[in-house]
């Protein structure tokens, strides 16, 4: 894995990349990261950017450079090990840790990295603070900073807030020589399926109040607690008032992608990422264009299926970026892309995709498709302006 | 990348690794290259195995040693680049080659990779010839060797074995002084839609007889067609009469998976890699287990959905690898796993899959789950014996 920017002496012409390839258009990204940093900012608030859809430092730089933004948010212990060695100290680790992960995440604080982590129960709780005894037994200094992980919409993990669970946990972690109760978190994933302004603002102001409501049950019993985390992509537009909340945490923005667009937290024009794949071949008396972008290539997210309008596994553009209206790729095999008209009974006219020409194809889910390259290709107009490396795995 | 095999001086337990990582059963893995290799060996023929499922030299040569093997199958130039660096150099490339990969092939065939590619167009013969010619002008040798890819199913690309195209594309390549008509490919994709024996059957009929009837038109027509290759895993285990076929292409019989089961080309026994997670939560009142293995550690791969049996994300055994009956992976975010019972009625006894206990997950589809890990963690009973690399990418 390259773990720096490539900056190229001279810039590369899109023409002259290998396919399929992963594109960053720049610009588009910056507008993105202006947008949101703009919003939070607006409201008197502070970003922590996830970034596991990029999960390289290059776009981090670019996220922390539009400003408001106090540290990150990764979604694996690698990408804390990534970060920190690339100079970004504050990480929040913000899935559910699990006790072999106890010992990373220990020595990434004992190397000085300002790691947080979560946990929503009592038995964890009390796995953590079993295990940290043993390291303050050998420095008493040592303490991991833990946020309790809410459950504010019934998405995933999380425990609830008005739960005697909640102070429990509190407690647990307070009273551990080796823990110390560092604040609440949720992420209101239930967002996603929200595709009007009204849901929108409902689940964000949902994700806020019950949050507040956690943090502030903690405070009454006595316990410090200091960090409110709330955040998702959507919610993070969408909120209009940061009262009792520290900071936002949201990712795809940075990137945006269809299933965004789909909900209308963007337009499909905002999509900074797309895949450059080659026409390879056709079946003419099926309408199709075969492409070498497979589902190895786009991920095999379909997460427009459900939404109003299914992009299959992506919305095609040409080489320049300017959509071919109509078209999408209708399927996929491991290194086989197939583009077809949306309404089949429409003609394809072949020679607008000539064979061994580029095309360009937007992602369903920008996490999931830039997770399939080691490489994000930096592109100014034609130009490939930088080669930007990233991390992956666990 | 990790390149080679990194044999342990002691083993290490499965109980110690981080998760989520990837599991192989290296003796389910070895009984499934057997059945193959013994299957096409009693016909008299000889396998070509796809490497597109782990892209793992350590695998490759496991297949290799299980005998009945002539070169190998790749389905990106990044795994011909890698498997002809670790001394495999009889490689077939089995997708439609675009032209900004003629160079990449054209550098492996100089370096002595025996390099053989493929295209399914008049079109395209004539720009790859166009491109050879000016690597004949500088060494009167170069040849690409190409095999012309057949439609035999309907299901992607290819050209009719019935169609004039066909001769048309032979003579282009047979004329071209830096190319070569070594054969004919083609691959029964739709053979995964086939869940019964007879079905199976006769689709590999299918594939072989279109397929030799293609070989026998370019030689009635006076040209060379030494190769005749086939194969999907399903017709590879279904044909019962090789004659006319000289290689058979299979690659994820290596593995088996939950969508190959679901045809009844496997047992779920017979599966060799699984994901290994954590339990880091629940939502009792839901009957939800939380784990961390979500879709990056999955894959997005939903390719049971359409079957008979629908398994989710994917089949939870335990920390062992025996069935805990009536469980799959019903939902997955980027780094979360819910487990819930097929039957949503019946209760969830917690207890057993306490809290940081491990589980096995056993995946839809063995290549997409392969291609999210960098490192699989080979096991012999409860011991991680080796930890083979692989490659990835473009």
């Amino acid at each position: 894995m390259l773990a720096e920017a490539h900056e190229h002496p001279g810039n590369t012409a899109i023409s002259e990349l290998s396919t399929p390839c992963l594109l960053l258009d720049r610009a588009k990204m910056r507008r993105n990261i202006q947008r949101l940093s703009d919003h939070i900012g607006g409201l008197g608030g502070t970003i922590r950017p996830h970034v596991k859809t990029h999960k390289s430092i290059n776009v981090a730089r670019e996220v922390i450079a539009g400003g408001n933004v106090s540290g990150i948010t990764v979604s694996t212990l690698k990408e804390a090990e990534y970060f920190f060695e690339n100079s970004i100290a504050d990480i929040f680790y913000a899935v559910g840790i699990a006790p072999n992960k106890f010992r990373t995440a220990a020595q990434l604080i004992k190397a000085g990295c300002d790691l947080k982590i979560t946990l929503d129960s009592v038995e964890m709780a009390e796995q953590l603070a079993a295990f940290a005894a043993d390291q303050v037994a050998a420095d008493a200094d040592f303490s991991f900073p833990v946020l309790i992980e809410l459950d504010t919409d019934g998405h995933r993990s999380g425990t609830d807030p008005d739960s005697d669970e909640l102070l429990a946990i509190g407690r647990v972690l307070a009273e551990s020589a080796g823990c110390e109760l560092r604040g609440v978190m949720t992420h209101a994933g239930e967002s996603y399926a929200c595709d009007t302004p009204e849901s929108q603002l409902a689940i964000a102001r949902q994700e806020r109040d019950r949050t507040v409501l956690a943090a502030e049950r903690l405070r009454s019993a006595g316990m410090d607690c200091p960090v409110v985390s709330v955040g998702s992509t959507p919610t993070a537009f969408a909120i209009d008032d940061l009262s009792g909340i520290t900071e936002v945490r949201a990712g795809v923005y940075t990137f945006f992608d269809l299933v965004m667009a789909g909900i209308g937290v963007c337009d499909i024009d905002d999509i900074a990422v797309s895949v450059l794949v080659s026409v390879t071949g056709y079946q003419k008396d099926k309408g199709w264009v075969i492409t070498d972008g497979g589902w190895m290539a786009m991920s095999r997210d379909r997460g427009t299926e459900k939404q109003a309008v299914d992009h299959g596994y992506g919305v095609v553009l040409d080489a320049d970026g300017a959509p071919l209206e109509g078209f999408l790729v209708s399927g996929a095999n491991q290194e086989h892309g197939i583009i077809s008209r949306r309404d089949s009974t429409q003609p394809v006219e072949f020679a607008t995709m000539p064979l061994g020409s580029l095309l360009r194809v937007l992602p369903n889910h920008a996490c999931a498709t830039v997770g399939q390259y080691d490489t994000l290709h930096v592109v100014d107009g034609p130009d490939v302006v930088a080669r930007w490396g990233r991390t992956s795995g666990w």
